[in-house]
């Protein structure tokens, strides 16, 4: 047998960075986010390409994967063409039983390896990003670039992440101690202790359709790495960049001497309910969900004998106060309300502003007139078609475009969505963000989610009523963003004060390349399991210590050997 | 006004301190644990005996607590009287409203702050462990050293260790970070950001009748310093004990400058369901429990609000294979099973032996053989009525003496338990062990709980069968303790590898002066998330990370003075 390869020697470095940077939290990433062959090679856009096309209208290939037959194909890409791709179908039982098989010797490899081979796969994972990217963008409908990134580095960045806090966690004990208690006659109690983690069972992942990888890579590479096997239960419209994921985690554990099925692919067709036969079996101990609020919801209820970590709906507010740089202001919301048609977890959507209006450098605007700038923000970003569907992308499901049209009947529409001919793919549906002026009276419009392309003006009566309605609303409702435009230092810090209360992160004057829905790996905390948006941070410590237990064993010191102890006495 | 004491100044050596015992496991404890005139002052003992009796018969004073009239008085001694003392009545609603008033203050003063109040709080609780030592007698009905010690500073270090823990989680990352990221053209991308720790909500624990302080602080202290109010539901026998530790709280806060109703008292009538109606109030998000496995699995079902650790019942097994020191292993057994009657979450229950015998330093001793041995220890162990009251502690309830009586009709009494005449307190229920011979066959006997002084002497084929029964029971059922006694290196090795398995801290081969049922601070992992008894470790770090988040603001850098950006060229 050929010696097996050292990943974690390779990787040690990255990972010791990995976990300062998570310290420091200042800018870091180790994966390239600029889609470019001067840093990804000149071959490896054509060879991405191709790689996404040799999977189409085929059997998707998983060597010794469980499971009996196949999946029908579900997905579709929004650009308009179906993908015909089919997965092994596996029975949950069976799913649960083979990843079951490796978990003694992943167990006995101890933390160190276990990260070792997480970083690996993460590395190979990299190397297939221009690959990843077209499965991202042909089943989200994401852009290609914004595939490339949020799908690619970016969803890297955030799996490394958990790897350094899971590996990190590990570390916080040693792997034994001496433990010597003095007595008040004779020598002291002695035990030798060692210290061993042991991973909680198996771990689910329930990824979502918008971003199967961003989402998804946190929960997987921090239940791996914490000693758990991994069952990926993909959204049947966007498997395919979870299943050349799980290819690749299984290539890298069969060659590091490890079971392949520690991560399996839970593919399901239409009719299958498999997210819930999986979340409640006895055995499935952890659980990683995206999705909707209704689901999350059940399955913090209805999985008592797992850990449970949801990142659900919310209301995303603004904070509209002052600005000193109207422009900038219009120009940054316009961008998040546009990128990937804000269908987005944490695009914004309730734009608080008193009704006296905005105090801004280029006088006060009041709410209609704000909507109205805001409109046209849209329109000179949008104006042109390649630009705008660079932005865009497409629209993901009839779900959004569902709310879309109910939204044309929701307050007084200032901008309404419209469609984009897409330059390059004509049946591709892209839309436009709507923007819709309410009052604060409307709360029964404003205190549910519309995700996707839908935002709203709301008018109230000054700034603190704003903050008390952001305060409320958030805390009882959930968010997973929010931002102020400010010019006043008090105004920040009690819309600091209110975020607290909410338990929401805030963003302040963003007016320019930085967007209140992005967050960056290692220095940005995504989400919150202070408001019901989400149970979960990605990724900090309370995200990685529920996936494991230190598991000790103990036992007296052996007595000294008579020669060795009479050894200083000859001396 | 005086000035605020520096609470945090005055501990921080002992924080830290505390920091590294927990990091390096060895032997700490900074309380001492001697119930000595020595260590505690002359005049200790009396003046905790007097402030106990100075308690009964009295309405219990918590200045300024809400709540409307008082709860009847529920506590009566195991020894023989009753306590005759009422408390504040308050209901789940008020409790919860109270609670929350002194948060935002609490969250703002931060993490040092935080600590340094626990640690005055349990500094002053240290000088009241005479008193506390008595009402913990006088409620569970342990021997007054071990009602010292384990509900005194033993429970203090606990505390300390949970201090420490949430501390240090919430000093894993900075308070602010410069996020400065390079872009391709122009300057880089530049955000100052602030990280502030927030409590996930009002906290709940929920004490039990045997170890109201060890078991309870650590729930306390962990909610506490991770910026949570803290609701205290002693059980109805076991009051005065806590209503102590939260007068002293009250107090430390009140002179730190904070709400005291941080800490509330919510005691009960015997009627009230005040536990079910807190648990389930929707501010009411974090939940610490001790006590039985119906009620943990039902706050487990149906608190989804909140976090909830638990401490349920378990089947704590030795597998006995062979010794070098028949004697030692008879003796620290017999004292396993005495202490307390019994009536220890820790207490083995399930003593595993082959049916060919077990392999000693004095012959091969039989099932038989070995149960008669042990009823002979426990005879010369509690011959004497002093040293044997001293040890057992009298009956805490009648649910205890019942399962006494069912026991003797469970398999074959090898050694029935017995009545204690207790020297001082002659209407003391005082009981010694039973010992039960069982075959491998009887599951139905020994894969429940006997809470009390029942154990069973269970003959199985084989050390092989040994080591499956307690894999598979205690993977099952759960455990807070296991043992193994082998001279054979390959027993302990799969003894450690079924422990992993099953997810129980293991000790071998004790015959000296530590026991199973004994655990420290600081060095032993109590209880086990990774089996069914217990959904949580005292302490860990996920004991405390899910009490808090990270609350995040980020805000562009401010454009550098114009002045100040030419002074260098002025220079």
């Amino acid at each position: 047998m050929s010696e097996r390869p050292d990943f974690f020697a390779r990787h040690r470095d990255l990972l010791e960075r990995a976990i300062e940077a998570t310290r420091s939290r200042d800018y870091w990433s180790p994966y390239p986010e600029s889609p470019s062959t001067s840093v990804y090679g000149e071959a490896a856009p054509a060879q991405g390409e191709q790689a996404f096309r040799a999977h189409l209208g085929r059997p998707f290939d998983l060597p010794g994967h469980p499971g009996q037959g196949r999946t029908p194909a579900t997905e579709v890409s929004p650009y308009g063409f179906a993908l015909e791709v089919t997965y092994p179908r596996v029975e949950p039982d069976e799913a649960v039983a083979a990843a079951r098989k490796g978990v003694p010797a992943w167990r006995d490899a101890g933390p160190d390896t276990r990260a070792g081979v997480a970083a690996e796969i993460l590395a190979r994972i990299n190397a297939a990003s221009f690959e990843i990217a077209q499965a991202v963008q042909h089943t989200t409908g994401q852009a290609f670039v914004m595939a490339f990134q949020a799908g690619g580095p970016h969803a890297q960045d955030r799996g490394l992440e958990a790897v350094a806090y899971a590996w990190d966690a590990q570390r916080r004990h040693p792997e034994s101690a001496r433990w010597s208690k003095p007595q008040r006659k004779g020598g002291p109690l002695e035990l030798d202790k060692s210290f061993t983690p042991v991973g909680r069972g198996v771990a689910l992942v329930i990824a979502c359709n918008t971003f199967p990888t961003w989402n998804g890579y946190p929960g997987i590479f921090a239940s791996l790495v914490t000693g758990n096997p991994v069952i990926v239960k993909p959204h049947p419209r966007a498997v395919l960049p979870l299943a050349i994921t799980v290819r690749i985690a299984r290539e890298a554990l069969a060659e590091a001497g490890f079971d392949p099925d520690l991560v399996i692919l839970a593919a399901e067709g239409p009719e299958d309910r498999t997210a819930a036969a999986l979340a409640t079996h006895p055995d499935v101990r952890i659980i990683d969900f995206t999705g909707s609020t209704e689901f999350g919801d059940w399955l913090e209820r209805n999985a008592p004998q797992a850990v449970v970590h949801t990142e659900k709906a919310g209301l995303n507010t603004v904070v509209l106060d002052s600005t000193a740089d109207y422009k900038g202001l219009l120009g940054n919301l316009a961008f998040s309300l546009a990128l990937y048609s804000g269908q987005m977890c944490t695009t914004p959507q309730n734009l608080l502003i008193p009704r006296d209006g905005l105090t801004t450098d280029q006088g006060v605007r009041s709410p209609e007139e704000f909507a109205s700038d805001l409109g046209a923000a849209l329109d000179r970003m949008l104006g042109d078609p390649a630009r705008a569907a660079g932005t865009l992308g497409a629209i993901v499901n009839d779900g959004v475009r569902a709310r879309i049209a109910e939204a044309a009947g929701a307050g007084r529409t200032i901008r309404p969505s419209a469609r984009v001919e897409h330059p390059e793919h004509p049946d591709a549906d892209v839309r436009t963000p709507l923007v819709a002026l309410l009052d604060a009276a409307d709360r029964e419009v404003y205190t549910r989610e519309w995700f996707g392309p839908v935002s709203f003006v709301i008018a109230t009566d000054s700034t603190d009523e704003s903050l008390r309605i952001f305060r409320e609303t958030v805390r009882r409702h959930g968010a997973l963003t929010a931002a102020v435009h400010s010019t006043r230092e008090e105004v920040l810090r009690a819309a600091e004060e209110a975020a607290l209360d909410a338990g929401v992160h805030l963003s302040e004057n963003l007016t320019g390349g930085v967007f209140v829905n992005q967050s960056a790996a290692f220095s940005d905390f995504h989400g919150s399991a202070a408001n019901p948006a989400a149970s979960a941070t990605l990724s900090d410590p309370a995200f990685v210590t529920g996936r494991f237990t230190v598991i000790q064993a103990r036992r007296p010191v052996p007595a000294p050997d008579k020669d060795a102890d009479a050894e200083p006495a000859r001396a």
